[in-house]
């Protein structure tokens, strides 16, 4: 066991408020050398879906044995359970808002717990800060060694964001636009193995198109492209990524996020 | 004694710059094995107050032992004093500048010391970078150990920031707003024991009014209310807040800090 | 040897991606006890200069052992190489593209490695993510004590920025903006050393000029002037800066980075 468990930390709460603060205190309070990593505290406000795509992301590079935290809780103080899920080697805490729809989908969930033994939550609870006073608590119980049977009932009805499936049209594929990162970057909800899936392993892609622009470059790095190239490429997430190198793909392209994208299919 | 003792970090350097980044160098070099928690860089720049209510808000969640480092700073290289000021069980470093006010309010600082021990100073001291050669490194000698008595001798005339008081008027309670979060929520100056001290215990908060609006529905938790309804509540912070549901409360009805807010009481 | 290695992580990741995340787990998943101290993620996207004033001004206050790890990496996946520089006591692991011109220039680099040992690499390596797949898993194998020998061959023929010479014009030294920090403080390339080194030990600064304003005002910290007074000083970061108190002195002057500015010397 290590000394120093990992606990992740991705919120709404911004860098500027008190709160991820608050919460990082009540888990220093039940484990003092837990070592609390902030994966991001900028998720626009009560969006599910950035949270959900942002964790997915992240906890798959961390060591086994990690902790993840997730307080996006539009929902905190209504009757939305809290919850416990585990991978293989991983944790994850978070409400029953779909915000780990993307775990569930992409990581391997094994089992999924409601909270409930309310004796691991600080108290008394505020009905507004269930991250400080329930998710917080139980993430540092969990680094203490606690056995995820101990908080409650294993469930299996948890909630998941109702996104846009992958569909095969003829000679292409339909997804839409994931997440917009900083740069620019177009990220896709089509993967690699989508591709296999729907058209076998001898099929490769040869465009994608997004808001009447087709990007028919495909390339390795983004660095391959001339300045200003629209392309295409597979990106770090393991989704398809439509970018322009040393710009902004979806400023270009007026992109936005739940956009329609294909990818057609050579 | 904890192996890792815990030092939180808050400033107004921002996330971009290296100043937050240089004092905790500054507090390794003393230390290398302090857990440096981040609160905030983003406190407004030179803002007093921002801060005080942060640190205010933060520190009870964290454990005993703890070091509360804050470097707002406007007057820095004037000679306005350093501070170290000693709660129960946590410690706090800090200007002289009020920044240290809603600490000495409400969470009960039994000595104040003014830092005058040079020898716990980063030499040479640059007149413009206190955070990294004296407050940085006085936090963590903390840390190690040294009683704050070793830095100097204790004060009682230390800066207070000048802020409307809680005034009863008839049926109602006059306060102002305190903070407003990146929700949108209206933190106001009003607590309950503010109501229970003018009032009695007997008595309850019907409505608050701010700025020409009237929020009378009292909510428990933001999702009690429907999505855009104004409403107020006792929020995490101890205070009365007004909010509307996954809406800025806020934006909506123009509040600013400092404007005057009402509790009506019924 | 420290239990807990410091590793400092400065990008452009940004605060909102789970990029600068997935960097810190293949850092600890190579070494879990690493410390790792975010210096910022807020580097302009790709701004090799603003990167390399970051690094070069806060890695001297980080205590000896320290690896700072700089991603800011326009050419990932193209056949720029990785580094490790070493000083005197800390190391250096960065793209080579110019990010640790000031890091060669100002702090006493010994040796540069071009890292090609891809053993210590994370595999599959993704070619639009080395931060993660090469940058981070070669600080954490640092952090675990291996010799920067094992990592490839030493190179001279590192890249630099071009950037302006400082230039000595009669009584006066010219230089430029190198940074504008967030309270609209003015950092110049201008040192007390160009100075010594141009006009001797004798002479000292009677003005600073740029884009058109005079700042003949010389003070020694911020609050020594009356608010929205124009001055110059010495900064912390070790070069000249022009300052306007509780201002922004480079939106009053319409300052902007690459700037010429000019000392003059009485």
């Amino acid at each position: 066991m290590n000394h120093r468990p990992i606990i992740t930390f991705s919120s709404d709460f911004g860098t500027r408020e008190y709160y991820a603060s608050a919460v990082k205190g009540a888990i220093l309070t039940v484990h003092p050398a837990a070592n609390i990593i902030d994966v991001t505290h900028d998720i626009a406000s009560h969006d599910l879906l950035e949270a959900a795509f942002t964790i997915s992301c992240t906890a798959p590079y961390y060591p086994a044995g990690s902790i993840h935290l997730i307080v996006v809780d539009p929902g905190v103080g209504s009757p939305r359970r809290a919850l416990i899920a585990s991978t293989e080697k991983q944790l994850f805490v978070a409400p029953d808002n779909g915000v780990l729809s993307l775990v569930y989908d992409r990581l391997g969930v094994e089992r999924v717990v409601s909270v409930e033994a309310s004796h691991y939550f600080r108290e008394p609870v505020s009905p507004t800060f269930h991250g400080r006073d329930i998710f917080g608590p139980v993430a540092g119980w969990l680094a203490r060694g606690i056995q995820i049977d101990k908080f409650g009932p294993e469930i299996s009805d948890y909630i998941r964001l109702a996104l846009p499936p992958v569909e095969k049209k003829e000679d292409r594929l339909q997804g839409f636009v994931l997440h917009i990162d900083k740069f620019g970057n177009i990220v896709t909800s089509l993967s690699p193995s989508d591709l296999q899936s729907a058209f076998g392993p001898e099929r490769h892609p040869t465009a994608m198109v997004i808001n009447g622009y087709s990007a028919t470059q495909k390339a390795d790095f983004y660095a391959q492209a001339s300045e200003g190239d629209l392309f295409f490429l597979l990106g770090s997430a393991g989704y398809f990524e439509i970018s322009a190198f040393k710009q902004s793909a979806a400023r270009r392209i007026e992109a936005r996020r739940g956009m329609k994208v294909e990818l057609l299919v050579g």
